[in-house]
């Protein structure tokens, strides 16, 4: 795999990247650093966090928009001439004839760019790469292309570099207090820039050193002179001689360098700027005396090799690297494992007991195109400089990229289920954030308007079953042997989901915040960990239960709110899947989960079935739950089935809310665990068949009519892609099915021609400014109070226009707002729900889905979401292998789909279409626009398996079999072979040889623990 | 007047704008309208607040650096020319022979933009005033210069328009976010553009209706093509044709007109965009209909014509309009007028029982220089659209602001001085905001870090005094005859100030919060209103007290902190003037508050000796306090003085937060208020006098030394400006004294020749960063722990360089991170102490100051702080009046300081050595540096009442005097004369003349109570 590891440091293309709308880049380390581009040259990096920043940290517009001030900047003299040459300015765009160019190699830690002069015939260009030790690499390269010999000043370097200390919200809301405090000092012996604040920036009146600074340094210019601050750039531009700097007060900071230079015919000059954060003084000096010492370029060489060697390891290690015909297919699985590993972790060290899972690498996602994300990479201790063990990361994040990571490592996947299943509540459901010495939870802040609680049911059966499904499949039996063993503990979540009584009144409203509990096991927790935060029994001791009553909780607190015909009632005040229908909660019905509750049932009821033993251990209060539940099940009216069910989990919660588990166990036979199960599965799935619409696609969504307390029916919404994934996941669908979905869905409204793939839900229009907020034309025939308060010209409700059209009042958000203004002026009982009516009739709010009917990107209308769609590839490819392992008709077609989809992710698509490098994964894609959130998105999670499953490699029964179906043939090397890793080893395809190979279980298993290094399969 | 009111269209000029440093300005309007411009054309405007903005709300260096992509944009292609260009565009600087010139008219609310194209010999100018009735008008000029007929294509207009409904902090952290929300849309009828979001942003799962929009329509061109996005900007750019844009999504609005047009030899063209913010349907329709049926460009002279004439007649009202051959200062004035009742406000109705301060127009301050500060300007009602009387502020800013307008409304002060008691707390200080309806302080919010608490001690004695000064001078013995009247609350703030003991043990920590009577008296508030936060006594009814006892309670918490020679000690947690020296609080002694002390001693002295009343009522408990200090102040060490005030505060302390007044009122003696008062004045003079430094300068504050709770020295500062004007202040100085100290200071480390003026202390270089924290060289000797750990590698408390330096750990801030550091890895205390001591003789701690020594801007180092030198302007007028009334030798001497010192204050300093246009004052200006801050400075305040003495304006003894020995003569019209507003009546001088007069109490009365028109004086 050496050629494979040399051909990463190839470069692809863009050629004129300013004819295309700037894009945005997430530059990655094998370390802490990180860095953000656009394509325009604009710029963010740092190292840990958002406030360690060498470059202000902005979000991606604002780094896009400082391109002229912050990064890279160089003026060019040419003498003789007036003009200044300002590569990728706008001030040089309409001055001469110029190219520019962008690069970016398949490791994806180095981006160049280039602008061609070629009035001058001279090429500049500038490469930004991360070492580790000593940070940012900034390597300029200046050319002569032409015939002439050229003499040249140059002022060359980096701008608006922040000094050490500022966190990024302080510079994002208050930048001009932030450089009233910044200091720059050259280092006088070696020409290094020292870049910090004159104290740290608190508003207490105490002492408050800042003993850090950022560094800039450089080699390859003889004694250049020093600027640091941009206050000379004009005097530059007009040709007059520059002054060094050696301290500067209260200005940004900047480390540019002034050099006269004489280029013979195709002669070129290089020289590097070296930038790093975080630096005390112990380590200026160390810099300062090495600096003057020993080569420095040499040891740059040697950082970038090392910085380099240490990425691709660890995205070797996880399979990251594969070698075939398609160099692009190649870098986006290299890049997809990259981004895998970034948010989940990869294993740094043997799991031992005390640590199963001794990941590190993990971060907590966010980049400047999302801001609410505050990104932070724990990967070495700031004080000792040694590695750090750690992840972090919202619950369903983790266990998503931890999926993927499963496939190179299945050996993890029990502690990996093990965490997940030991931060559930005993309540069913699971806390916002998974750290590795436990979880975490919102809580609510009453000072902040934006903090809110609640369960993010989503993902939340799937992802657990499809940990559960692989480790069946490398391991089987393991989990049948272990159900009936006590090793789970409850999250002792300060939430409380009030009553069913309660949650009909108010749908939306749910989990009362025991905000005294929150304290004190915040309090606790501060001194006995994670244990503090584990629900504990009547005995004061932590509650630990078996597996199955685990999985039987989880699969209860969802059935609780199965509405027959309907789907999963969401209501706990979060929504199922990511944000795009975010207000169907309380209303919404989730036919998603219901698909994938479906899939649940049928696996652990094969799981129970297989258990050696015969009688289950579970705790009195579940198995109660359990066969209330089953009763519940049986009942006919739709009615009837959700006040069963409701009751019985308000019965089950208020017990364990209020006394723990207290009732003792009780021995539940298999055949009655069998039993429940069989007695879910049959109105899941004839609730899922449902649900498929009258064009063959399936709901994905329905919404809960309720009126006064009761069911009052199921109201459809339009068509989603979410629900055709979850279908074609299912397992209810035959291949023939499958393919019908997906016939349909390529002429649905969900296609995006321009990008060959499929968005969310079908763009809309909304209604125009003066479209909307249009009373109903009858409306002062309906309100005595209206015709009143028109007359009088009272506007406090609503108010009149001059052509006679009525609007309600402009500071109105939703009919909550009208009610406190009715409330205020005192109106009838009458008249408020005559308003109200009027308010609804206008707005239509019960249909009201959230984010996916408010905005223009990220999930929202109009856009593509890639991670959806990258799991309607999963879906697709599911359905190929089911169809090609039952011999169904319909496997070539489905094989077709599965390509045309996954060619619309847009491995192979031009730059201009992507918007971007195609090359690396973004989020999302919103309509007429190209790619946006470069890299960390669940799509990558997708990719990498569906990946797998395209090289042939399938897992059953504890043995692998390598059979490559759905490989396109082109993409073997002309010598008819290609090699890619899976689990640690190198394994080699030879073409037209063989039909593939099943590995013997033992075989298996010594691959499965990374005990193998190279197989050849004959293919 | 009315000349004046036409020449105060005429503007100023500033050549050749972009060879300056870009500054910012700060253009008012008459209603609720706000802008702040940058010279280089960046803009922010809005309305009421920085939520409501037209264009993004940025702190000053975001302003200036969007200014290509935001606000006003102009391309303009010629035909037959392949460039483009773009005024004020650095796109254009390099291509066209260029000059950029700017003019703000005399009122400031109109600045105009000029460029001239010498190549094309085309001039282009774009002027913005606000109006009111329709908002911002930008009004463009294109002039052919030149003798040809030219023939354009011009694209014109405003970028980056903000949607209706973005709080400013989500703009400035989440731009992309909000980005993704924008939905700009084409009025199809009017061309109008309408910029809104497709729902108002909320985190929350609920409809969220964003039911106003921001409008731009445009006067002027005939069926322009209209963009609503910069998306063709680039095309334009080549020359490309442009598309019509009706709807744009998910982007940043503009509104961008293209059109063609011909010019003939010097014709001009002229147009005009008008945009506005906050529009329903209601008010969007009526905008829509009007611009179909009447000729909008007079509607839109006719509301700038108004919109002035608002602005004029509020500043007229508080005379601000002065006629005389100085034009800058007259401006200067005129804007130092708007500017204070912008802060302070000015009496829009007649004063009533119920509302005795009928105050509009003033508004919480705060600009994008300081983003620290919100503003929010409340004078009309959003919904009725009618005007709002309100005032908010700090009651530093407010009670400033209120002197200057009392010198026009003298009827005001004393419902003025009523307010300013009537907010004022039992242990004698004043809580931190006043609003219309009472006070307002600041809490601790835990999950703020940082918010804080603590009294701002600064300004209490001088400002009130000032305040009654000027009372007692316009209706003589009014104070003195309501003496003894209970009229006047306490503010029941929950701070609690620890006990003398306590205080001495930590002086940094000496407020307890008590947050539960927070919460009572603030939920209490809510129902009840202020009332709430007024202290009871034992019956539960609020507690009246008299005049006396308020001040005596305020007197004698200032004297309770007398330290002998020393000063008045700051233990308040807050520093005493602004936060400059903020770090002093615990330790600072204040020199300045013994002068302020000293003068009010006196005054309170007479007034006393003039009350009616030979005995007075007071509580018990302020009686004996006052007992205990007069006995006190007759001890004779430090430690007896301190100890004995000290306890006396404490006991009176005590018993008020924990029973309130209790034990009933006693008959004092007018003999015995009179001799504590004097009591009082002598050690307070006698150390002022201490306080004089050898060259003649006196101290402004000095360091209280403690010892293990026990006074150990005091420690002296370096000079500063602030006691300077404190000792002129205080009335103990003698003529030949102030000018002894004058002289000095034109010669002292403090006087800024570049700029004519005084910084608030010497500037000085910080150590460089490789000079700061370094041990000293014996620091291994003393230490045993940390031989071991530097020869382990050890570096979590010290780390030594490759030199052999020792470094504290960067990530210390300060001793307290030292010794968390050291108590986590189990220090034997011995090592601690002795690592203490490194740690300060490292750093100095104990005689850090603040902000005076951590920054270079606002209050920073080398920074001249505007309000601070115009206090010395007061000062030294206040001299030079006791010195004329003297008949002193100095009186002429201290007049030439007068002027110098004025002069420096920049009136007729030339834009380039002031940095902006100097008819504005501005807060500051750090060194090296323009002016920073526009407008709403405490400087205008001053700046007001030293112009009234200049003018020859006296009160004393219910009579006003006109006798003008300061002004200048050249101040005079070619005719001898000269008129100012004052109290509403039009003053004209008449020169040689006469010698001015004395107008009768009677006539002074009436002219007081503003009820004269005109006055003719022959001076």
């Amino acid at each position: 795999m050496k050629n494979e590891k040399k051909a990463l440091e190839e470069f692809f293309q863009i050629q004129h990247v300013d004819e295309m709308e700037p894009f945005f880049m997430n530059i990655v380390s094998g370390t802490d650093l990180w860095t953000f581009m656009s394509s325009n040259g604009g710029i963010t990096a740092g190292r840990r966090s958002a406030d360690w920043a060498l470059f202000p940290y902005e979000t991606d517009d604002r780094v896009t928009a400082s391109a002229e001030n912050t990064g890279s900047k160089t003026l060019i003299r040419r003498n003789g001439y007036h003009h200044c040459w300002e590569p990728f300015s706008i001030r040089s765009e309409a001055q001469f004839n110029i190219v520019r160019n962008l690069y970016k190699n398949r490791i994806g830690n180095s981006v160049i760019f280039e602008e061609i002069n070629n009035d001058w015939q001279l090429a500049f260009r500038w490469q930004w790469t991360p070492g580790d030790r000593f940070g940012f690499q900034r390597k300029a390269t200046l050319t002569n292309l032409g015939t002439e010999t050229i003499s040249l000043e140059v002022l060359d370097g980096l701008q608006n570099i922040m000094p050490c200390g500022v966190p990024s919200g302080l510079q994002q809301a208050s930048s001009n207090l932030v450089n009233a405090y910044k200091e720059t000092q050259l280092e006088p012996q070696t020409g290094m820039g020292m870049f910090s604040l004159s104290a740290i920036i608190i508003d207490r009146a105490e002492p408050s050193e800042a003993l850090r600074c950022n560094v800039a340094w450089q080699v390859g210019l003889d004694n250049p002179t020093h600027l640091l601050s941009s206050a000379q750039v004009p005097a530059f531009r007009k040709g007059l001689p520059l002054k060094e700097e050696t301290l500067v007060k209260g200005e940004c900071g900047a480390y540019l360098l002034g050099t006269s230079m004489t280029l013979q015919a195709e002669e070129k000059k290089t020289w590097t700027i070296v930038a790093d954060v975080m630096k005390d003084q112990t380590e200026v000096v160390a810099l300062r005396e090495m600096q003057k010492h020993i080569s420095m370029q040499t040891a740059l060489d040697e950082d970038l090799k090392n910085a380099t060697a240490l990425l691709v390891q660890l995205v070797a290690q996880a399979d990251g690297i594969q070698t075939t015909s398609d160099k692009a297919r190649t870098a986006r699985h290299f890049s997809n494992t990259m981004f895998n590993i970034m948010r989940g972790g990869i294993p740094m060290n043997t799991p031992t007991p005390e640590n199963p899972l001794p990941l590190g690498f993990s971060r907590r996602h966010g980049d400047p195109t999302r801001p609410w994300n505050k990104f932070n990479i724990n990967t070495t201790d700031p004080v000792t400089g040694k590695p750090v063990l750690d992840y972090e990361g919202n619950w369903r994040d983790l266990f998503q990229n931890w999926e993927a990571l499963a496939v190179s490592y299945p050996t993890l996947l029990k502690p990996m289920t093990d965490k997940f299943l030991s931060c559930s509540t005993a309540d069913g459901y699971n806390p916002y954030r998974v750290t590795k010495a436990g979880f975490d939870w919102e809580t609510v802040d009453p000072s902040d308007p934006w903090s809110y609680i609640g369960y993010w049911g989503d993902h939340q059966i799937i992802y657990l079953l499809r940990l559960m499904e692989a480790e069946e499949a490398h391991t089987p039996g393991e989990i049948a042997a272990r159900l009936d063993i006590p090793a789970y503990p409850f999250a002792n979540v300060p939430y409380r989901i009030k009553t069913y009584h309660e949650i009909l009144q108010n749908p939306k409203d749910t989990i009362r915040f025991d905000a005294s509990l929150n304290n004190q096991i915040k309090k606790e927790m501060a001194v006995k960990g994670i244990d503090a935060a584990l629900l504990k029994g009547t005995d004061g001791k932590t509650i630990k239960v078996s597996l199955l009553e685990k999985l039987l909780v989880s699969l209860l607190a969802k059935l609780s709110n199965f509405i027959p015909d309907g789907g999963i009632w969401m209501n706990t005040q979060r929504p199922e899947w990511n944000d795009a229908n975010n207000a169907l909660v309380g209303g919404g019905l989730s036919v998603v989960t219901l698909c994938y509750l479906h899939r649940a049932l049928v696996f652990y009821r094969n799981i129970v079935a297989a258990s050696p033993t015969a009688t289950f251990t579970l705790s009195r209060e579940v198995s109660t739950w359990m066969d209330c539940t089953k009763d519940a099940l049986a009942l006919t009216s739709t009615q009837e089935v959700m006040n069963a069910l409701g009751e019985a989990a308000t019965t089950y919660r208020q017990k364990i809310y209020t006394q723990s588990f207290c009732e003792g166990n009780i021995q539940v036979q298999r055949e009655d665990v069998l039993s429940f199960l069989t007695a879910a599965l049959s109105p899941v799935e004839r609730s899922i068949r449902a649900n498929r619409r009258d064009d063959g696609l399936y709901h994905s969504y329905n919404i809960l009519e309720l009126s006064k307390g009761r069911f009052a029916g199921i109201r459809t919404l339009p068509e989603m892609l979410e629900g055709q994934v979850a279908v074609l996941s299912s397992g209810v669908l035959s291949p023939k099915e499958a393919l019908a979905v997906l016939d349909t869905l390529r002429t649905s409204r969900l296609y995006r021609e321009d990008q060959q793939s499929y968005m969310l839900y079908p763009n809309k229009e909304l209604p125009g400014f003066l479209e909307k907020n249009c009373l109903p034309g009858d409306a002062l025939d309906r309100s005595a109070l209206l015709k009143k308060m028109i007359k009088e010209g009272d506007k406090r409700l609503v108010s009149q226009d001059v052509c006679g059209k009525l609007h309600f009042n402009g500071t109105f958000r939703n009919a909550a707002d009208l009610a406190t203004a009715m409330k205020n002026i005192d109106v009838t009982e009458d008249e408020q729900n005559v308003l109200l009516d009027l308010f609804e009739e206008t707005f239509d709010h019960k249909a009201f889905t959230g984010r996916s009917g408010t905005f223009y990107a990220y999930e929202g209308l109009g856009s593509i979401y890639w991670h959806m769609v990258s799991k309607l590839v999963v879906a697709t490819q599911e359905c190929y292998f089911q169809a090609l392992d039952s011999n169904a008709p319909e496997t070539e077609a489905l094989a077709k789909h599965y390509h045309a989809i996954l060619e619309g992710t847009g491995i192979h698509k031009d730059a201009r279409q992507y918007g971007a490098f195609s090359t690396d994964a973004y989020s999302h894609t919103p309509w007429g626009k190209g790619v946006r959130q470069p890299g960390m998105t669940g799509q990558v999670k997708e990719d990498i398996l569906t990946r797998f499953g395209e090289l042939g490699v399938r897992i059953k029964d504890g043995k692998v079999t390598f059979s490559p179906t759905l490989l396109r043939d082109d993409e073997y090397l002309p010598d008819g072979t290609l090699t890619f890793s899976y689990c640690g080893a190198q394994i080699t395809y030879h073409r037209g040889k063989g039909e593939g190979i099943t590995l013997s279980e033992a075989d298996s298993a010594r691959l499965f623990a990374r005990q193998m290094t190279e197989l050849e399969i004959n293919v």
